[in-house]
């Protein structure tokens, strides 16, 4: 996730309390040593050309002026890097300048940052200049990167000397316990590939926090949270780590109550001047499905208000005819797609919400706020049918316009009969007028379409989807993937990209939760 | 002085007992600390256009994206930054991504690094890319830069926020003792002028070593040292400094034996590939010129063998006719000028530091070295009249060539009777078909004119060549300057011309021997 907002002279609404039991909470990362697995030169600075390079040639391969040599680490990971430097030749009479160029993706090493005009900042772009003024030379970096391959090139020697890369090594980072999981074998190769990389995915972003992406934005989202929380239940089972994100949320708001998109948590915690609306309303769904997984009771005395605030803000925000208003819309996320109408959508995402306030307030014994809230909630049903159904299509069309989308929050939301929900999500995508944008929405698709029971076109969608991704090379699930155009980025450029991205790791929840045994109800 | 020599398996000559010694001078390094004096901002990325901007309006001054601030520490001065830095906006979503550029020179800022494409390496050019992962951040950067202006640019925020450089400041780093000295007060203000820019040079190439320039090569070059010594003797006095540096050079020499034109000294002392016939020789002369400031009967003791193996070496280079053979012409630096016939100019350092050899070997009672010195100085004086004097245009012809560098290197060698040195070197700019390159020669010109007596002359080309400096915006004087040709760079791009160099330092040391007091000889 990845968003910008703007509040002029933003104070958000602190609570000591919720923030000293996060910091409590934090993780102990977890440290790991890789080293290359190979190698290979790229024949010109821009191009997918290469040369390979056996591994054991790297200690006498000498770089000069412009040459370059990129090191393939195996699979993608996150931490830092120390190299090993030295020289052939006479003795080095000027520093070595180097480029490093980190990649979490084959291709990015092709991509020259300097085309790069989108509106995310550069500044997330992998790379650095470096200098070492003294050969033979360690040289630790002090940034944490997000990578596979890791590209130097010599920007300048001098004529007296080249450089030699005697060693390069990664001392990997992450908060996810490995000694949790186990390989899936599923008798399903294609499967228990997803579900390698889907964990690998968790994983990488499991750090200080559940991060959307540690290349970019190395931030705590909401929306992303919730689908690393539940793919955490079937995997590394950290529970403080969702619980300290979860009173992260809720220690810094906005001054109204409201829970925040996203909560930057260094140098100090605060949330982000950024309100969507849909984020706001996972933070209910996350603590009921956190509760179902641990029954904490302390976290559910400390949160529950908070919840529920979120769910009155959400309520007063509709309108006479039962549907929400233009502002809740607009502030809605569901998917990096600026055609998509999200009225549907946005009444979608509340009425599945309410389902979990309801069962939050059953948790407190609320049994007044229970019924006011199912209220609600039928009345937010029955205008979402009057207002978006439409019984001569088969299907929701919101402000006239037909969305896979659409469907697929008012399936999940459950507001029309499983006979017609499933004739809505069979022509989810053969009738959408704006294609999904994200794996986060292609993952509620496919809890769609396993909640009106097409099982075989979930898992046919699993495998084409993040299979896809595989084939196209990925150690990790990324960010954004249509296989139609390999090259979309949502930003302007996709050397910003991110190819390790939280709300992409949910197949192996879904496989866990829904494919390897028959599922009930979500 | 920067020169590249390659010597292929070149292992040098090592010894311990002076490496030893010359480690045991390792001078204490001083510390202070500077701010800026004032900024500006350049309104185009690579013109000289500029905005001043008031200093208190620092604290408050935001950089967007392509942004720039440059900031005025007021002097030239080497040392270590920090930064601290700040936002205004929102929360910093993106890491800052920031260019500096540290520039002796108020043109260099103007000066766009990739439009170089010189013979030096690139990786002098004093510049780096940063991120800030975080802001407010204290950015210690690691490596030494010599410079009076820091030109900040914002490669990228986000449009989140904006970067404000809080604060600035230079520790800067020197083993000059400012307390040995005062300002000039010779009555003449522009004599004046020129001994503090004078001294500052020396005093910011006094480091570790005598550096040829803290900017770029950094290093220990002989022909440097010699004159950097000179000038030492008269201002900041640290004589251990000078003998650390001899006994460098002593300590890694050619495998032959020869003096090496530069030392390496890290990470280890290693002696340069690169071999000068006149800055060998320069060994002799500034061991003589230590003893005479010292008497230090260790140091003649240890150097000795090696100086006299230095002059062995010159004159086995003699041929039949009394001159000195290609080989030893062709390792002559002189100048920088690649059309210089270097022949009379190489006859004439010989000479000149047989001079040194002969008192070296008066002071150890080397009675026989001394008599066959001066039979060898007279012999090679009569071959350099005899084929280099044209006594019909009375001055200094090598191989056809009349050069100002052939008047002074005869007239310092003491070749031919005073008028007629007086005439050659009356006649040696405006006769010249050859430029003077370099300070370097410029000083050598200087002292040929006070040889011969022309004080008048030797302070007004003082006061037109090293004033000229002061008068084009030098703090301290630079690697080469040309008043006709203010752009020249002997490396195919002035940015990485050296604006602090050791060669240029001189000043100081002619006004006070030389100026101030009638001379007697040198």
């Amino acid at each position: 996730m990845a968003l910008i907002s703007i509040i002029k002279d933003f104070h958000p609404l602190g609570n000591a309390k919720l923030l000293d039991r996060a910091a409590q909470l934090r993780p102990a990362l977890r440290h790991g040593v890789r080293e290359p697995i190979g190698g290979f030169k790229l024949k010109e600075r821009y191009s997918a050309e290469e040369d390979e390079i056996v591994l054991r040639q790297l200690p006498h391969l000498s770089l000069g002026k412009g040459e370059n040599l990129c090191l393939d680490f195996g699979t993608h990971m996150v931490g830092y890097i120390t190299l090993e430097l030295s020289y052939s030749g006479s003795h080095p009479d000027a520093p070595a300048y180097l480029k490093l160029k980190f990649a979490e993706n084959r291709m990015e090493l092709s991509e020259n940052s300097q085309d790069y005009n989108g509106w995310l900042s550069r500044s997330w772009i992998q790379e650095e200049y470096v200098h070492a003024d003294l050969l033979p030379a360690r040289i630790v970096l002090p940034r944490r990167y997000a990578f596979r391959y890791l590209k130097i090139t010599m920007m300048d020697t001098s004529p007296k000397y080249k450089l030699i890369v005697k060693h390069a090594e990664c001392m990997t980072e992450s908060s996810a316990d490995w000694s949790c999981v186990t390989a899936l074998d599923s008798g399903d190769h294609e499967l228990d590939r997803i579900h390698a990389a889907s964990l690998r995915t968790l994983a990488n972003c499991m750090q200080d926090v559940f991060e959307d992406g540690p290349k970019r934005d190395r931030r705590l989202w909401m929306g992303d949270l919730r689908l690393q929380a539940l793919t955490n239940y079937v995997s590394f089972k950290n529970l403080d780590l969702v619980k300290r994100c979860l009173y992260l949320f809720g220690g810094s708001r906005f001054p109204d109550g409201r829970v925040s998109a996203a909560v930057f948590t260094a140098p100090d915690v605060q949330a982000d001047d950024t309100f969507l609306f849909d984020y706001a309303l996972m933070f209910v769904v996350a603590l009921e499905e956190y509760l179902q997984e641990t029954d904490d009771q302390e976290t559910l005395d400390d949160l529950y208000d908070i919840a529920m605030q979120q769910v009155e803000y959400a309520l007063r925000q509709i309108q006479d005819d039962g549907t929400l208003n233009e502002q809740a819309v607009k502030d809605s996320f569901i998917d990096w797609c600026d055609e998509l109408d999200r009225s549907a959508c946005a009444q979608g995402v509340l009425i599945f919400a309410l389902r979990y306030a309801r069962r939050l307030a059953r948790r407190r014994n609320d049994w007044s706020q229970g019924s006011f809230l199912m209220q609600q909630q039928d009345a937010l049903r029955r205008a979402a049918v009057r207002h978006f159904w439409d019984e001569t299509r088969q299907l929701f069309v919101s402000n006239g316009q037909v969305s896979a989308a659409s469907q697929i929050w008012m399936v999940l939301a459950d507001v029309i009969e499983p006979e017609k929900a499933k004739k809505a999500m069979e022509q989810a995508l053969c009738a959408t007028e704006v294609p999904i944008g994200t794996p986060y929405l292609h993952h509620y698709y496919v809890m769609a379409l396993l909640r009106v029971r097409m099982r075989t076109e979930a898992v046919s969608h699993l495998k084409n989807y993040w299979g896809g991704m595989l084939d196209a090379g990925a150690d990790t699930f990324w960010e954004c993937w249509d296989g139609k155009d390999p090259g979309f980025s949502p930003y302007g450029g996709s050397v910003v990209n991110s190819y390790c991205h939280a709300w992409s790791c949910t197949p192996a929840y879904i496989i866990e939760r829904y494919l390897l045994k028959e599922a009930s109800d979500e």
